[in-house]
C-alpha cells in the first residue's frame, strides 16, 4: 500500500466539525434546512435549492433588482469531496422575486428526497471564485453546527452575521426591544450567567413589554417563533456581558484559551435545551389548557407534558381517550422514537418540533407508529405536501386538546 | 402550574456539555471508564470505584503512603441531580496499593453492570468539600467530553491537566521526544495546520527515533497505545503553535472569540478521526500482511480494511473463508452495528477499538450478530470476564488474518 494520504470517508460528526471550521473562516455563512421544494420532493418544475431575500451576499455581489434576473457562477465544493459547476440566479422578471443556486449536474448526490430537513449551508471568502456547502443529515451534526454558533432551527434561513442586535420588527418597537435588554443584562448579577429557563421567561417578559400596544389575539403559532428569536438575542448580549472583559485580556497559553473556550461553546450547546418547554408551558398556561409537565407516569418516565393532568393519569375511571401526551423536542429527526414508550395508556403520542422538514419516509414511520407532529404552523411548508394535512400548528393542538380533555 | 423551574430531564448530551463545563471550571479534574470491577459486574467483593494511582489529588489531599490507609469523607453531586455522602480511601496495608472511592448508599443509580464503559468524570474545586461527578452512557456524550479535552480513550484514567509535556517513558528518552517534537513544530509551515495524517506520521516517525536504540520486537498492541499517545502531545504542540499568539492578543468581541473557538475546539474534534485507521495501516504495513483500505465493496460501501486484497474480494473463485474483514471505531458503544451491511462476502466483521469496557449484554449482542472485538491487549481487562476469551489482541488479529487469507 502507498505511503499517501488514505481517503477514509468522513463521519457525520467530523462532517459538522469541518462545516463548523469552514464556516467561522468565512467572511459570509449561510444555512438552511432542505425543503421539499429543494430537494424536488414537490415535484415542482423549480431547480436547485432556494436562498432567502436576506441572504444574497452569499451568491450574488449586488441585491436583485426586481424588473430583471441576475446570475452568477460558481465553483461549488459539496462536503469536502463533490465538485459542481453551479450558477446563482436572482429571478426578478414578471411576479417573481427569488433566489436559488441552479446546476449541480448529473449525479448530484446531495438533491434527493431524503435530504428534505437536512441542513444545508453555504459559505464564501471574498475574492474567490469557489463556494463550499455541506449538508449535514444526522440529528447529531445538525444539532453540533446549530449548536456552535448558538441557533435553534428558528434562527436559520439567515446568513449567520451572530450579532443581530435588532429584531425584524417595526423600528419603535425595535428600539423598544433592544433598550429593554440593554436593561435586562445590566442588571444581572456579576459573574452568574443566567439559567435558560431565566433567559426564556425574560424572553416572555421583554416581548411582553415590546409588544403592549399591539392588538391581542396573535396565536401561539406566531408568539412561540418571536419568543425564541428575541432570546437569542437576549442570550448574545448576556454572553457578550458574561465573557466580554475576559477575553479581551488575552490568554497566557492555548491551555486557558480552550478552558474559557470550552465553556463558553458549552453553554451555547446546552441554551436551546429546556427554553422549548419552558415556552410551551407559557404558551399552554396563557390558553388556559390543563396540563401537567414531567409528570412521573411509568417507572422512571416522565413525559415532558400530560393534559389534563397527573391526577386523571392515574384515576383508572379516567378514559384514555380523554388524555393527551406531548413532546418536545427541538429536532427530532432521528430521535423521535424515544417518546414511543412513555405515557403508556396514550398511544397516540403528540410531538412539537422545530424541525424544519422531514423526509416522506421518515414521516410515514412516524404516522404508523402513531406519532403526530405539531409545528408552528409557518413550518408546515417545509413538510412534504401529502403529509401537510396530518401536521398540526400549535393553535389546532390546544384546539384540540379542548375539545378532548375537558 | 406554579412559576417556578420546571425540571426537566437532561438529554444526555446536554450532560456532556454540563461535564464540560464543570471540568474546565474545576481545579483538578478526573475521567475513566467505568470497568467491570468498579461496576460491580466481576462480583468482587471490592466496592466502589478505582482511581488509578496518579490521580490521587482528585480525592486526597496528600498521596497515600505505603503501609497506612488514608481516607477523606466527600458529598458528591452526580449529574447535578444525585448526592451521596463518600468516601475516598487510599488502600496502602498489607499487598495493597490502590486508591477507591466508596459509599455510594442505597438507590446509587451509576453503579449497575449497564454502567460498565461509561465514562465517569471526577471534579474537584480548592476549599470545596462536594466534588461533582459526571456518568456519560451515549457514545455521542463521551465522545462529546473526549473531542473537548482533544482526548482519546487511551488518554483516560488519567488527570486532566492538559500539557503533559513528557512522555511516561524513561528520563533520555523523554528528552529525546520532547526536542524531536519541538524540531517537528518549528518546521511547520505558518499558518496551515496540518492533517490527521501527517500528524499521525510523524508520531510513528518520531517514535521511531526516540527508541531507536530498544530492542526490537514489541508487540503491536504497545506500539499502537504509544503511538496514540505520542500523537497526542504533537497535537497540542502544533495547537500551541498555531494558535499562541493569536489568543494571547485578545478579542475585541465575544462574536471574534466565538470564531476562534469555534476553529480551534473542531479541530480537535475531528482530531481523533482518522488517526486509528493511519496507525493500523502502519502496523498491517510492518508485519507484512496483505490488506487493502476503503475497498469499494457493493453499492458506495467502503469497508475500512479487507484482507487480503479488493482483487480477492472481487474474485468469486477465492473463498469467503479466506477473506477477513476489520472495521476501526475509536469508540463503538452504540455504533458498532454500522459495520454489520458491510461487505457481504464476509459476514463475521472483526472490530478494532479503543472503547474501554462495554456491558455484558452489548458483547452478546456482538457476539450474535458476528462481530469480533479487536483491542490493545492491555484493554482486555476493561471487559467483563466471561467475554475475554473471545476478544482478540492486535497481535492475535494479525496471527488470525496471516493463517486464514494466505
Amino acid at each position: 500500500m502507498p505511503d499517501d494520504v488514505l481517503s477514509f470517508e468522513k463521519p457525520d460528526l467530523e462532517l459538522a466539525a469541518a462545516a463548523v471550521i469552514d464556516a467561522t473562516g468565512a467572511d459570509v455563512a449561510y444555512c438552511k434546512f432542505l425543503t421539499p421544494n429543494d430537494t424536488g420532493e414537490t415535484a415542482s418544475h423549480q431547480a436547485g435549492f432556494h436562498v432567502a431575500k436576506g441572504a444574497w451576499p452569499v451568491i450574488l455581489d449586488h441585491e436583485g433588482m426586481k424588473g430583471q434576473n441576475t446570475d452568477k457562477d460558481w465553483r461549488i465544493c459539496w462536503n469536502g469531496q463533490h465538485i459542481t459547476d453551479s450558477r446563482a440566479i436572482y429571478y426578478g422578471q414578471g411576479t417573481r422575486n427569488e433566489y436559488r443556486l441552479t446546476r449541480f449536474g448529473t449525479d448530484f448526490p446531495y438533491r434527493h428526497p431524503e435530504n428534505t430537513g437536512d441542513l444545508w449551508v453555504l459559505t464564501r471568502r471574498a475574492g474567490s471564485s469557489q463556494l463550499n456547502a455541506w449538508v449535514l443529515s444526522s440529528e447529531a451534526a445538525v444539532d453540533e453546527f446549530l449548536g456552535a454558533f448558538a441557533l435553534s432551527p428558528e434562527n436559520t434561513n439567515q446568513l449567520l452575521d451572530q450579532r443581530r442586535g435588532r429584531s425584524a420588527t417595526v423600528p419603535d418597537q425595535a428600539d423598544r426591544e433592544a433598550r429593554l435588554i440593554s436593561e435586562y443584562v445590566a442588571g444581572l448579577p456579576e459573574g452568574l450567567f443566567p439559567t435558560t429557563y431565566e433567559i426564556s421567561r425574560s424572553a416572555r417578559a421583554i416581548d411582553a413589554q415590546v409588544h403592549r400596544d399591539a392588538a391581542p389575539g396573535l396565536g401561539p403559532d406566531s408568539v412561540i417563533k418571536r419568543w425564541a428569536e428575541l432570546e437569542y438575542r437576549i442570550f448574545l448580549a448576556v454572553e457578550e456581558r458574561t465573557y466580554g472583559d475576559l477575553v479581551a485580556e488575552g490568554f497566557e497559553t492555548v491551555d486557558e484559551f480552550v478552558d474559557v473556550a470550552n465553556r463558553v461553546l458549552n453553554r451555547r450547546k446546552s441554551r436551546a435545551g429546556h427554553s422549548l418547554e419552558n415556552h410551551l408551558a407559557a404558551i399552554f398556561d396563557d390558553a388556559g389548557v390543563g396540563y401537567e409537565a414531567q409528570v412521573r407516569t411509568e417507572g422512571n418516565r416522565k413525559p415532558d407534558f400530560i393534559f389534563p393532568s397527573a391526577q386523571r393519569y392515574h384515576d383508572r375511571d379516567w378514559p384514555d381517550s380523554r388524555l393527551v401526551f406531548l413532546a418536545a423536542k427541538t429536532t427530532c429527526k432521528d430521535r423521535w422514537r424515544q417518546i414511543l414508550n412513555e405515557a403508556a395508556r396514550i398511544p397516540h403520542k403528540h410531538l412539537f418540533t422545530l424541525q424544519q422538514g422531514i423526509t416522506s419516509a421518515q414521516l410515514d414511520e412516524m404516522s404508523e407508529a402513531g406519532v403526530t407532529l405539531v409545528v408552528p404552523a409557518d413550518n408546515k411548508r417545509t413538510f412534504p405536501p401529502e403529509h401537510r394535512d396530518w401536521i398540526l400548528s400549535l393553535a389546532e393542538f390546544i384546539a384540540l386538546v379542548r375539545e378532548v380533555t375537558v
